[in-house]
């Protein structure tokens, strides 16, 4: 049992890689072609491919686009340091380029081109075999009610953490993927994650992959969770603290209260890199206020429809605090689904955590 | 001490009513003259006056301008039902009517639109008072942490429930009205109350009243009272169960399990007509679903971006679920605020609620 995406997020052409342009989505579903490293960190500033794994991936292409130009020591440190510089934070970021530099570094500066495109090719099917046990780690949770229910599975995520930020079948929509292939019936809801919207790519991405997918206000989770409507939550994570507090999209904490309230297993599915054993706690973990601008502006929609809000909007006097995550204490936590298998949150955070190198 | 609104939301003008137009809220501020009873019930009917309190003044004086035409004892009846069917369910709409009758059907048809004219003046002045009665069963709420801490006092509210919805301080924002007017400083963080976009009409009426307001996204709620930024929570009511469960804005819900968890004290503050003893428990409350259209387009804005929405919008395969409001258990609720004083929520319905006429 497999998931292949309907469409690829990210492939090499020759020596050029194309990749869907997520700037539009879910509205154009455009691909672009790279060709030089500019395009590349043009591509990751503006967001054309966004998700952490996916970051890490298309880095790891850049840099051979950047060694068919000049392989010397001197342009390999360079093209990695503009890399590293484009989105400072990114965990996944960090070590596509370190793995790529242990492969390149030793070799003579002939041979690197095509090492580094081998190294992010390994890297690419990497991301996609972590996704597909992220999957297997969640099905046992999709299984269970479906055996027990005489309808379909339904299911709560939040944000976009499927194929569109992957490589593979995504983190937390891998289960619901790996599901699907397995002729599972589901109805994924989705909740719209305002400011941003990325439910919106949610709901277009499940649609494309052939899920039954339902939105909904974000508003709306507490009552169809108290109503008995959904069966299981599954979200992403942005970080996870030593003790398995998890941030992640803002709104998830909400979700997670609802679902512990009701009796509804709450899941968190993440890559093992997500554990930060630098953080001891949720309350460790700073939350990045983004500009007043998203809440005025309906990001997702086409730039025409956006500068014509904007033009309305204005005139609000808009004092806003807008926090892009929040924490999920780990008590509330069923469990945390990784490449390594499905783990209570403390216990994953202590075993898999690699050790602080800071 | 005492509030007044910065606009009139409705007032006499001779033999006509002048209301503020609420479709265009908050982007277009426009008053609409009302000369006769096809444009009150044109009015209530495309929300141009919006919120129970307000219809039901509303149309106590859409019966004095039919009976400037016709007062036989038909054309009344003929217009309490032409009155009654615009929204059947509102419990307002019925018991201002209802005091209509009361006070005309005794009386000669030459005597009745002046006898009509002052009722529906004397429900306007009554529901102001109503208003001012709910803000002071709250004011205490807002004092003791005024008094408590060295920084504005911190509320959370949710929808619209203030001067725009009424004839005076509104309901869930009375308290917040009595307490700026008594020089308390208060920042009031404001949800946006998808899908509908409710919230944006808080943040224009604070702002109108002079206090501090601070839009955010649905989602931020649960940080923000998690990182101890909230010190309050007050909302409104759409119907009270007899156990003292409260059916009001879908979102609501989700604030109150939040606020809960971090010990905030939830406030819900509605007049008496909002008890319903026929209902016993909020598991009888039946949710309305409301149209797909109102996650795909935003509400609140000015038609011309909508239309732009929505021809974006519609290509998306939008299987959309919509329920307008949820149900908050009497246990998260810390005190229910009415016009006879601030009651624990089982007790507030089980004393208040009048008999069942039913």
């Amino acid at each position: 049992m497999s998931f292949t995406p309907p469409l690829t997020t990210l492939r090499r052409d020759g020596n050029a890689i194309v990749i869907l342009d997520q700037t539009g989505l879910p509205w154009r579903v455009v691909e672009r072609r790279l060709t030089t490293l500019e395009d590349v960190l043009e591509a990751i500033v503006a967001m054309r491919v966004r998700g952490a794994p996916l970051i890490g991936v298309a880095a790891a292409h850049g840099l051979a686009l950047a060694l068919e130009r000049d392989a010397s020591d001197a342009a390999l440190e360079a093209a990695i340091a503009r890399l590293l510089a484009t989105r400072p934070t990114a965990v996944n970021l960090r070590l596509a380029l370190e793995a790529q530099r242990a492969v390149l570094t030793p070799l003579p500066p002939a041979d690197r081109p095509a090492a580094a495109w081998a190294e992010a090719e390994r890297q690419r099917t990497d991301d996609a075999r972590r996704c597909e046990a992220i999957g297997r780690a969640g099905l046992a949770w999709i299984e269970e009610p479906a055996h027990r229910l005489d309808r379909p599975v339904r299911l709560l995520t939040h944000c976009n953490a499927g194929w569109v930020a992957t490589c593979g079948a995504g983190t937390a929509l891998a289960p619901i993927y790996l599901a699907h292939a397995a002729g599972i019936p589901m109805e994924v809801f989705v909740s719209e994650t305002r400011p941003r919207n990325q439910g919106l790519i949610t709901h277009w991405e499940l649609t494309q992959a052939g899920v039954p997918a339902t939105l909904i206000a974000d508003n709306a989770a507490g009552i169809l969770i108290a109503r008995g409507e959904i069966d299981l939550v599954l979200v992403g994570a942005d970080r996870i603290a030593r003790n398995g507090d998890v941030a992640n999209k803002v709104g998830t904490y909400l979700k997670a209260l609802a679902a512990h309230a009701h009796g509804v297993p709450f899941l968190v599915a993440a890559p093992v890199t997500t554990f930060d054993p630098a953080c001891p706690d949720g309350d460790a973990i700073p939350i990045e206020e983004r500009d007043a601008q998203e809440l005025l502006t309906v990001t997702g929609l086409p730039p025409e429809a956006n500068e014509l809000l904007a033009v309305r909007l204005t005139p609000l006097p808009a004092q806003v605090r807008n926090p892009a995550f929040d924490v999920t204490p780990a008590r509330w936590i069923t469990a945390i689904l990784t490449e390594t298998g499905a783990w209570p949150a403390p216990l994953a955070a202590t075993k898999l955590a690699p050790e602080p190198d800071r």
